[in-house]
């Protein structure tokens, strides 16, 4: 049985996804610059996809600008703060995924910025009283970085709070929501955020698009300089393809999404109960077995170090069962996960990451569940 | 009749390109960064891409990164050689594309580098003697940025004679190659060129992928921060389907160049002569019109002026015919050409660049000849 369970790295594209993209790569072809029919007939898709999107996150069109993916999207958000809002210190985490993190590294080892880093409790949330006193300091201009839901731990930012202290105490408020876009709703008129991203292939679309969403008012210069594309906020011939693609998963993904929820938060609830049943010692790494406080689609399970441990994820593999690996271990290594580590979990013991979708099946859980509990009972 | 003459814009994507894209969209959605089976088969097919790439362009595997297409490619080159390679000056031309001139604006602008303008002749030529006095003077550390094949008017440049010229005075070279990759062979073993640029759509590939070559020895740090992609080089989960799309319309590309462009060619002469044949008073744009030192996939024509010429466009659109305008005129406009208002073309003329490709026909050529020459008649 060939189980996927590595949702958190990428997802399958949805079918109707792929069929919605065919056609647009074999007839629509024009560059949506060009003002012929051939231009105009593509680029109408184009503007038509920014549409649909911006009416699932309550935004205005204006307020999203297309790019290759989250990464590209965060990278333009905090470089186009410090370049153009006169941004000279960022607050961010130890747990923000590396589009964050080494951006945010860049710009403070060049000198261009002070870097302020939050602090973190036990189970991998942001101390919010901390992110105040940080805020309330005399400071120059502010840029808080802190992603949504953390992509290894599953941990949610309650991310209206968060922008209410910002806004509160005059920051800019950058959000990593590649894992939480079109897994949750998003009202952003009324979100005091200025800068959220999204990349498709986290639910279900192509990989290589994405978007930052810029609140309007915040005017800034390219990140990519180039052509007039994107309203002259990103150079480069659009991704047409694959921004239709990325329409059509967010489509799917909002028409039933309290029905995914439900399907893929029992599955997370059996995952965890068996794992507590079947496998004495078992833990869960950050807050990622609280339901209320986490990623739905997320489980990271802290394993018991027995013989069978090293040798884990390969066994899972040869088993059909694809799911990410992890540990906190390895110091002066770069294969050892910094979140696990800044959240200080026994670098000994394994971790694995399950990571579920709208496609997962109970089936499929069980079969993995199962295997897993055979490896430790063998 | 529809008449698609803007292949410099972009090109219809092959539908081998299409096939062999579909099957990686529905069945191939592992991330290639997974070690597990999932991951391992997609990454197989991204290094297979990137050696199959190597082998056409005669360069090593290990100095081609994938990126998000031309544009962030020529973003990269420039704005890591000021910030990795030491670059204190860049030589440039009036002509380059948006994307390597908005790049150097905004580095010389922020006072990162000096930006030099090499002289170019009546016909778009850059004057080779003016860049090796420009490469003599005493100056800190230079980037010569110059492209291989300009996008409106056609002009090559002498790729491996202006390598020498950087190689003598310890100059790094970037090519803008977009326009001529696919369609001219490459031997980058044996070109004196440091950094050159793709974007596939434009040679029958998807739109959204491209890569940059960097010669090895140039180890410089991302331009997009994030993961741990392209050895460190260029966060972001990979277009994969898309690299693979560039990679087989490559290989269509180079399985008979010569026969494309000796098809290309007698299209590009027949209108050329049809049009001198039959409108009075027609010119060329740059030096378009010789064969020998001009892109076969492009013709700018400059027409006289009369009533017909300001609707020319639309009307040619109306008829079906796709091609792209450009005029010099309009001062202080952003809607005018620089590079036809650099050569100082006649404002009052309208241009017209046809762009051909292997799919277009000679019953084509002649409807858009006919049809151009009637409403000169009108």
């Amino acid at each position: 049985m060939k189980v996927y369970l590595d949702n958190a790295a990428t997802t399958a594209m949805a079918p109707e996804v792929v069929e919605a993209m065919v056609p647009v790569m074999s007839d629509l072809y024009g560059n949506p610059s060009s003002t012929h029919h051939k231009g105009r007939e593509t680029r109408s898709h184009l503007e038509m996809a920014r549409k649909k999107i911006a009416k699932h996150l309550n935004c205005s069109p204006m307020e999203l600008f297309f790019t290759s993916g989250g990464t590209e999207a965060d990278n333009m958000a905090i470089q186009c703060s410090v370049r153009d809002h006169g941004v000279r210190r960022i607050i961010t985490s130890a747990l923000e995924h590396h589009a964050v993190l080494h951006t945010v590294d860049h710009l403070g080892e060049a000198g261009a910025v002070s870097v302020e880093h939050v602090r973190i409790d036990e189970k991998g949330h942001v101390d919010l009283g901390h992110l105040e006193a940080l805020l309330k300091e005399e400071a120059p201009k502010t840029l808080v970085t802190l992603m949504h839901a953390n992509n290894e731990i599953g941990n949610l930012l309650p991310l209206f709070e968060v922008g209410e202290l910002c806004r509160a105490h005059n920051a800019l408020f950058h959000s990593d929501t590649v894992q939480s876009m079109a897994h949750y709703r998003f009202d952003l008129a009324n979100t005091p955020v200025d800068f959220i991203t999204c990349a498709a292939h986290k639910f279900h679309g192509p990989k290589g698009t994405g978007f930052l969403y810029i609140r309007k008012g915040l005017a800034q210069e390219p990140f990519i300089y180039g052509g007039a594309q994107e309203r002259n906020m990103r150079g480069g011939t659009e991704n047409v393809y694959g921004i239709v693609g990325l329409a059509k998963a967010m489509e799917l993904a909002y028409e039933d999404i309290e029905g995914h929820r439900a399907h893929v938060e029992s599955l997370k609830r059996r995952m965890i109960d068996g794992l507590t049943a079947g496998i004495e010692g078992v833990r869960f790494n950050g807050d990622s077995a609280n339901l209320d406080r986490s990623l739905y689609t997320v489980l990271n399970v802290c394993l018991p170090e027995n013989e069978a441990s090293s040798m884990l994820l390969f066994n899972l593999d040869i088993l059909g069962i694809c799911v990410s690996g992890g540990s906190a271990c390895s110091s002066g290594s770069n294969v050892g996960s910094h979140v696990l580590s800044a959240i200080g979990s026994d670098p000994k013991r394994p971790a694995v990451r399950f990571s579920f979708s709208r496609y997962t099946t109970e089936e499929e859980v069980d079969y993995a569940l199962n295997e897993l509990i055979r490896l430790y009972q063998d």
